[in-house]
Formats: C-alpha cells, structure tokens, sequence
C-alpha cells in the first residue's frame, strides 16, 4: 500500500471526536496532528487516536506534515482555517455551514473555486446507504419524473441551552443538513418557503429561536420539496425521506438496531424504539464520508458535497429563515 | 321501529349515486324524491333505489312529503338549496364546498346561524374509522400535546379535462376535504401558506391550475399542519395521517383490501395497490356520514360537520390559493 | 327478482345465530322455520329474525315450505338432519364436523353420494376474502409449486370446561376447520403426523385432550403441511397462513380492525391487537358462505365444501388424534 | 494490552475463511498457523491473513507456538483434532458437527468432561444479535412461559451435488444449526417427530437425502418447537424465529440491508430481497463467535455451545433422521 495520508484535526468536540474515530478504522490515513485551543482536549484525543498536539494552527499548517485537514472547530473559525489550508495547498474536509454569514462564505467563493485543491463538506448523510440507494432507484427512473421529496427530520431532544446562542438558529443548524439532502436529488433549487413555531422549548423560544419548523423548497422543474423538523422527538431519531414520482413511490423508514417484534394483550407488532442519535444512525456515513474524503486527498474521483454545495445550503437555510420570519417565499438563485 | 325518514336527492352524478346506495343500505330513511333538471339521471336512480321523479327542485319542496335533504347537486346550487331547506325547515346535507364564492357563503351565514334545521356539509372523511380512531388517541392524549400533523392525500388520475373549469380549482375542490380534516384535529387555523406546482398536467396547466400542492396551516396553538396533493397517484389512491405530538406519533397508513404478501427474487413482502378512489376507500365513511345525518334529523346528537365548518374549509381553500399565487402568508379568522 | 328461498335453521347457539343473521342480510332468502328442542332459543331468534318455530325437526320436514336447511345443531345431530334433508330432497349446510364418529359418516356416503341435492359443509374460512385471494395467486403459478403450507391458528381463549367433553377434542373440534383449510390448497393427503401438548390449561388436561397441537400433513406430491394451534392466544385471534413454493412465497398475516399505528417511548409501530374472535374475523366468510349455499340451492355453481371434504377432514381429525396418541405417522385414503 | 493469542486454523475451505477475516478484525488475536492438506489453500490463507502453513496437524500441535485452534476441516478430521487439543492443554473451537458417528463422539465424551480447556462448537446463530435480543426478552419474561418455538430456515438454493455425499444429510448439515438453536431456547428435549420430503431436487433425491423438511421437538415442559427447512428459496436466505408464549409473542423477521420501499402500479411496500446468505447475514454473529471464543481461551466467562451441545444436537439430527425414516416419533436423552 501506498504511504499513509497525515491528517490533522482541528477541533476535538463530538464530531471531532467522530473523524477521530473513522480515521482510525481507516488503514490509509493516520492523524498526524490534533488541534484545539483547548489543549486538553487536543491531548485527550491524541492519547487516544495518536498524533501531535497544538493549539496553534499556523504551527500545524507550519510543519509540513500533512497531507489533509479536517475542520471539526467552531463555524466561527471554518473560512479562515478553509483559506489557510487553500493557501497551503492541502485538501480539507470542513464541517457545515461553512459560516454562519453568507458574505463571508461569498468572500471566499473565488478562491475556492480557483484553486485545485478539494475542500469538502461534512454533509455525512450523503453517504448513509439508505439514501445513497434511494437516490440510485430514483435515477434509475423506478418512480418517473421526481415531483415531491419529503424529508422528516426530528432530532430526540433539544441541545443544550447553552449552544442554542452560538447555534446559528434551527435552519442553519439542523435544517441545513436536510437542506443539503434535498439538493442532493434536486439540485437547482428557486424558492424557498418556510414556517418557523415555538411549541415546546421556553429555552429555544428565549433564545429567539423555532423549535418545529416546515420548510418547503421548489426545484427549478416545479418540484416541491418538504422538510419537517423538530428539536424533540419522544421515539427516538426520525430520518425518513419520501420520493413521490410520476410512477410511483419510494420511501427510507427508520432503522432499528434489532428485528424482534413483540405482540401482546395491548399492543401488536411493536419494536423497540429507534438509533439513539446521530452517532449510532449515521456511524457508517461518517466513516463512508471520511473514506472518500480521502480518495479526494489521493486525487481520485469522489462524491463529497463541496464549497458550492456547502454555499448552498447556506443560502437556502437563511432564505428559510428569513421566509419563517417575514412570511412570503424568498427566491433564490445557487448559480 | 318509528316512521321511516323520506330523503329528497337533488343531484345523481357519482355522488348522488353513493347517497342513494347508502340511504338504500339504512332501513330508517326511504328515498322519496329524486330531483336532477337532468330528468334521465333522475329516473334512473329512482328506477333504482325508488323515490318519485322531479327535474323541478320547487316541486320536491311543495310536495310536503320530505323530513330531509341531500344536495350532492353542481356547487352553484347549493347555496339556493340550504336556503329552501331552512326556509322549509327541512334539515339538509350538503355536498362540499357550499360555494365557490365566500361572499354568497357570508350572505347566508346569518340565516344558517338563526335555524334550528341541522345544516351539515359532506365531509366524508371525518367518519372513516381509522381517523375517527386516531383524533380519538390524539385526544387520550397519547402522543401529549399535537406539534406536527401531516395529511397526505393524492388521486389516483386527474379528473376529466371538461371538469376542470367548473371545479374552483385544486384547493377548493380537492384540499378543501383535507382542510377540514386539519380542523377536525385543529380547528382553530390562524394562517395558510401554499406553494402550487405544474409537473405533469397540461390539462391542468391550461386550465390555470394547479397538479400539485404543499399547503401549510398554523394552528392557534403555534400547531404546524401540512397537506400533500397530487391529482395522480400511479400506486392508487393515496390517504395518510400522521400526528406528531410532544410524547409520540400516531400515524393512519394506507388501507389494502387483502392481506396477501408476496416475496419473490426480485422484491418481497409487497402488496396488491391499494383501493381505487374514494368511492371504494370510504364506502363506511359515506354510509356513517349519512346515518349520522339522520340522527340529526332525528333530532339525536350528531357529529357531522356543520355550516361553519364547510365557511371555514373555504376560507381556508381560498386563503391557500391566494397564497400559492401571491407567495405570501395569508392570515385567517375563522371566527 | 324470483321467489325467496324458504330456509329451515336447527340450531340456535352462536353459529345458529350467525347464520341467521347472514340470512336476514341477504334479500333472496328468508328464515322459515328456527327449529330447537331448547324451544326458547327457538323462540328468540325467531322473534328476531322472523320465521315460525318449532322444537321437532320432523314438523319442520312435514310442513313442505323448506327450500334450505342448514343445520347448527349438536354434532350428534348432523347426520340424522342430513338424512332426513337427503330423503325430503332438500339442499342441506351442515356445520362442521358431520359427526364424531367416522363409521356413521361412512354409512351415510353412499346415500350422499347418489343424490342430486347439495350437501355443504360449514367451513368458512373457505370464504375469506384474504385466503381466497392467498389461494388464487397459488394457482396463477405466483410461486412456483406449492412445497410448504403453514397455517397457524390459535384461539383468543379456551372453551368453558363444560363443552370439552363434547367437543371432540381439539383436532375435531378446533383443527378440523385448518384441516379443511390444508384441503383447500392440497386436497389431495396421504399422511398425518401430530404431537399434542399440555402446556397452560389444567381443565384441558382434566378433559384428556390437548391445550396445543403441531399436525403435519403430507400431499400426495410430497408437500408439507403443518398446522399450529393453540387454545389460547394473549394478542389475541390469530390466524395466518404461509405458502411456500418454488418460486417464492405468499403470507397472510393477521386483519387488523383499525390503521393506526403508535409510536413512543417504549415501543414503536404498534398496533392495536386484533379482532377479537371468529364472529369478528370471519363475519364476511360466513355471509359468504350462505349466500353461496343459496347458489346452490338455486342450482347453480358453487364453491362450498361438500360431504366428501368433511368427511375427510374428519378422517385427517381422527388421524391427527390416533398420531398424537402414538407417537406413528398415520397413512389415510382419502379417496 | 496483554499479548496477542496465537491461533491456528484448520481446514481453508469457505468457513475456514470467514475465521480467518474475523481473527484479522480482533486486535487481541493473531493467525499464527495456517494447516490444510491442500497447501494451496493454506498459502493462499496465510498470504492474505499471514500465518505460517503446514499440511500437518502433527507439526502445528509441536511447534509450541499455539493458543488456541480452530478446526474448519472436514467433519471426518473433527475428533482427532478436539482430542490433540485436549492432549496438548489448547482452547478449540470446532465447526458443526463433531462427527456424522454418534459413537466417536461418545468416545471422546468423557474425554472432553474431564479437561479443563474450553472445547466450543461452531453455531454461530447463538450470536446474532436479534436472536440473542429475542432469547434475552423471553428469559425477562415478556412472554410469559414459552409453549410454541418455530424456526425457520431455507438456504437460497441447494449445495453443488459433489458435496451431498458428504453432507451427512440434511438433518446433520442444515438443521443442526437449527436443533441448536431451538436448544438455545429449550435445551431439554425429549423427543423428535420429523418428515422429509423430495420436491424439487433430483440431485439432492438420488443422493437419499430430503430437499425439504420439518422436525417438530418437545421439551421436557411440553414445549413444542417446529423447524422448517428447505434447501432452497426463490427470495433469498430465510431465518426467522417465532416464540408463542402464554402472555404474547415474539419475532425475529428477516433482515433487509436496505431500507428503501416501493410502491408502483402492480405491487407496494416491497423491499428488496434478503441479504445473500449466511455469510453476509451471520458476518457479525459469525466475528463475534470468535471473539467470544477469544474470552474463554482467555479464562474469561464464555457462552460458546459446548462439547455437550454439539453432541446433544447431533443426537437430535439423528433422532430427526430416524424419525423421517420410520415414521415414528423418537424419544431421546440428552443428559
């Protein structure tokens, strides 16, 4: 086999925590660095998975040991760390939104597109098998002309408080991944319209933000596009996706870890309630969206949304907002 | 068993034809006037299901031999014919919608406000088992309070192009069913928001219409309701409820008429496509319709929607369509 | 429409009652005459259904206005009625089994098989909608050679002790109905294999019979038959049946009254448990049943099982009871 | 971490390869000897899982290099392997079945009672996840007393015909995986009931042995357990399990990789056929089979079958074979 590829991590939080992972089930890449101005963490993480730690990034681009970046820091700090690894030559693999202020994803835009290296975003459920295969059966023409997606999307609780401020709101946070599904079968989006409601949270209401939201996309062919989401769900994780098409109709349900169905004196055909989170449902396309990361890096073909994808999705996610807010649908334009 | 109800019919189109077969399958009420100004469609039902013959709806009002009206006639005659029913203090059943103009709606509201007669429109659905079980668990509270609801309705082919013109449009027509049913769960609805798509339909698309829609209500509660239709369905008609509240789902899935599942080398565990169209899916929902009708007739407490109900599904139906053109959120009072 | 056949009912218990009312919903037949010794049973039903009363079959046979018996008597009563129907040329539906005892069903053959009118034997489940289907996709080859029938059937709860001792035992009694149903797929069997089993119920085994049972039948092809009952069934009336062939495979599962389906905390999917029992289940197959009983009165082609299939099933009982007892494979001629 | 075990394999055949990749997946054991007599095979093993080859077990035992064995030869070898393992104080664990001759492995029995070392077998089923959640449910009582075990199990399609002759039978080869399994439920069985049938295949005919069969066994409580098998499924590999107890029922259905359903003209809800066969559908059971067998070479607690359980379900295999072959139940003694 070839040499290993040098990773280096920025940001050492759950997700980092994820690509950590991934990376070490993944034979041809190693983590060279682990980066966090907190270095505790950094240190944490390299106990566990290997490489050096810092807190400085300009030493990690500084050392000339590595061959990939991975962006798992606060959005806060995603562009510059995109620029410096554009500006080093060296692929990176950058959490989503790229930022949470289109002007500066804009700023960025020319540069990225200039330059050969490939900067792509950690849209993980791209690479979830399901969807990976519903989007094939729809190619394949199983269902005709696609004419409704309907994507539901319902995470088991809310987030701490305490993130909500620096979240970015429920559609730049959690809708853009959905946002970012919906363009993954249609991609040439125009309008956008969305309702925002606050039906639970006191916490999520005083910070300003929805807790449910319904977002309705229209593609360029007069597509329809809907997206459900909440911040609670008292089942579990709800990922489901529905293609309506001219011929017919398919759709990815839940997973459930086990099979065994119970049937007793109040209830039949009962299962235990789903994947916990993320974390467990999506494990596989982590590491799927880490592999082909690292075909990008070796310079193969590969699948991974990237800086336009990502600068999309931003789009439509403050068209949503802005839309929940004012009330009338917001044309767009990605081109 | 007491005096048998005498029903006048005004109207044998596909419609009429169901109420007859329903008044036919109740032994407390007869048919005892078909009134059609279509005098063959008129005899033949009454050749049927008996009833003497009339193109003359004065006539069948003159006569004094009616306890109770069905109008299942064109929607521009509606209004007139609640009217001759209050004003002869017959109680009536009415197709929806009562019209396709909410002005001659508010014009008569006073009056169906002051009778004592019970006005009750045909919203079948409301007596469908399935959902009748649903609204009852949502009510147990067994998912806690309501967040989401999501009504998905879809034909299995578009209606005759000479339909078309005469149908007040897709929403008036078709979502107007699935706007009461949203009160039925809701019923106070503050706001509509409506997106409308051609992706199919000439037909549709040169008679201004619309083949697809996505209508979002918001509930005076912050309530997010969402229906889905399509003027085709290539797997059969297409009619699903799920109820998405703070402590679980409840969902109404598609009803198949045979339990037989078939695996075989290329797809297992299918099923044979669902029942036609409404005429199959709801036969029960029509006969309980009418039944309950003759409850009220009978002076009995009854469940039926009412005439508010029918202004309400209108305001709704028209406050969706303005949406959909104007690409706005149109706010309602339904008071 | 022609004259009303004339139907002579024997028997007022449970299955009397069901066929009375199949009989007062189907308009080409009219109850003429409710025969029982127990003369109050007689009396009520006929005050219900219509019909004159009697508790003496022979003033039933001798007053010349019977056009239809159908016999819901004792078991130890089938075969006089059948008799007497025989020789008063009367189409007769007996209730399953035609006795107890196979020497008195054999003595009655030869008479059964000369004569011209229809004898039917009450199997409904012949008649359901799902089996029916089940059957006929068999036949249009769906998958392939039929290779393994599995037909589960467990009942909601077992029967008051007081009919034990006269209910034959459970293979007479309960799997006589399945034994038909293997029959209906595979009419053709040449050996039966059951183990009985004493598992929950003390007065079951007081009675020397069997709480539940496993009967392997085997087609004259070489197929595999296997019944499962039970007496008893904690979610309720279950009744499936898989066929497996060559080229696939073809289930039915058990009817659920209501759509809905519950998700929370603790079990998602749910439905509720299913319909309670045979009245409930079967309620459209015993409709069926008679009114295709009424075919053949009126001379028409007809679908009922006849003296031979319960004569053999009857046979497959006894030899499901003489394996269970001897632990042997029991070879039958059912020709 | 302590030192890495050193296994040897016996036997490269496709089983011996599926341990093979799993000893690759655990970091705690390494393949240390690769022994076939076809060297071929043994090199080509240790080219891609590493190892040293030999084409004699004599010089793997005296090499001293050894921890632990696994024995994937051919049945015929499996004795004189258990017993060198036994002789040289190392952990084995062996494929199903001991030996097709109940009395060489009642040879070794007192052998195997009197060491010390762990001998497991070879049932990989034991380690599947649902089977495992569904036994875990029935022993929390979800179900109350457990009266009704059926296990089905269809290969896709029949094994090449060179391979019949040393199949054992069907009863040895297939469903003693099975017969463990219904142990692994209700180990005490008391007796067997079986019926072969040839119906499709005449390769499997002319070589004496069933394509298709049932075994009905009962345990020492009066369970009643069923197994279907057949060699071959036109949908694909069918394992499921169906416990029926007192208070309800559990079920293990088949799993499918993909989550996408699909509703078109002629057929909806279907899903695509079952993963391919055991080795894709046990890859997990199969890996932690192994690793489970790792903790008791280690001392660790340990629920592998054992010496016990592979001899009790030969006993069964065989008493199922001469159940089909005499028509006669057969009791047997496991203790």
């Amino acid at each position: 086999m070839t040499q290993q590829i040098r990773v280096a991590l920025f940001g050492t939080g759950r997700i980092g925590q994820v690509h950590a992972m991934s990376l070490a089930m993944l034979e041809e890449a190693t983590l060279a660095w682990v980066c966090d101005p907190f270095i505790e963490g950094a240190k944490r993480t390299a106990a566990e998975y290997g490489g050096r730690v810092s807190d400085d990034p300009d030493e990690v681009f500084a050392s000339g040991e590595v061959d990939a970046i991975i962006v798992a820091s606060p959005t806060a700090t995603h562009v510059d760390l995109i620029e410096k690894s554009i500006d080093a030559g060296i692929p990176v693999l950058c959490e989503k939104p790229i930022d949470l202020e289109i002007t500066r994803v804009d700023a960025l835009r020319a540069k990225a597109a200039a330059t050969d290296i490939p900067i792509v975003l950690g849209f993980n459920k791209r690479f979830d098998r399901h969807f990976v295969e519903l989007r094939r059966r729809v190619g394949a023409d199983e269902i005709g002309a696609l004419e409704q997606l309907i994507i539901t999307s319902r995470d088991p609780g809310e987030p701490p408080a305490a993130y909500l401020p620096q979240s970015g709101g429920i559609f730049r946070d959690m809708t853009i991944h959905d946002l970012d599904m919906a363009r993954y079968f249609i991609p040439d989006i125009v309008e956008v319209s969305a309702q925002g409601a606050n039906v639970f949270s006191d916490a999520i209401r005083q910070a300003g933000d929805f807790d449910s939201t319904v977002v309705t996309l229209r593609g360029s062919k007069d597509e329809l596009i809907t997206i459900f989401n909440s911040r609670h769900s008292a089942f579990g994780y709800d990922q489901r996706i529905e293609a309506f098409g001219s011929a017919g109709l398919l759709h990815v349900s839940n997973k459930n870890d086990n099979l065994v169905r119970h049937w007793g004196a109040r209830s039949v055909e009962g299962i235990a309630p789903y994947q916990n989170f993320f974390l467990e449902r999506y494990a596989e396309a982590y590491r799927l969206e880490v592999a082909e990361f690292l075909r990008a890096v070796r310079g193969l073909p590969y699948r991974n949304s990237g800086f336009e994808d990502g600068r999309a999705a931003l789009i439509l996610a403050n068209a949503a907002e802005e839309s929940a807010r004012s009330g009338t649908s917001i044309a767009v334009d990605l081109s």
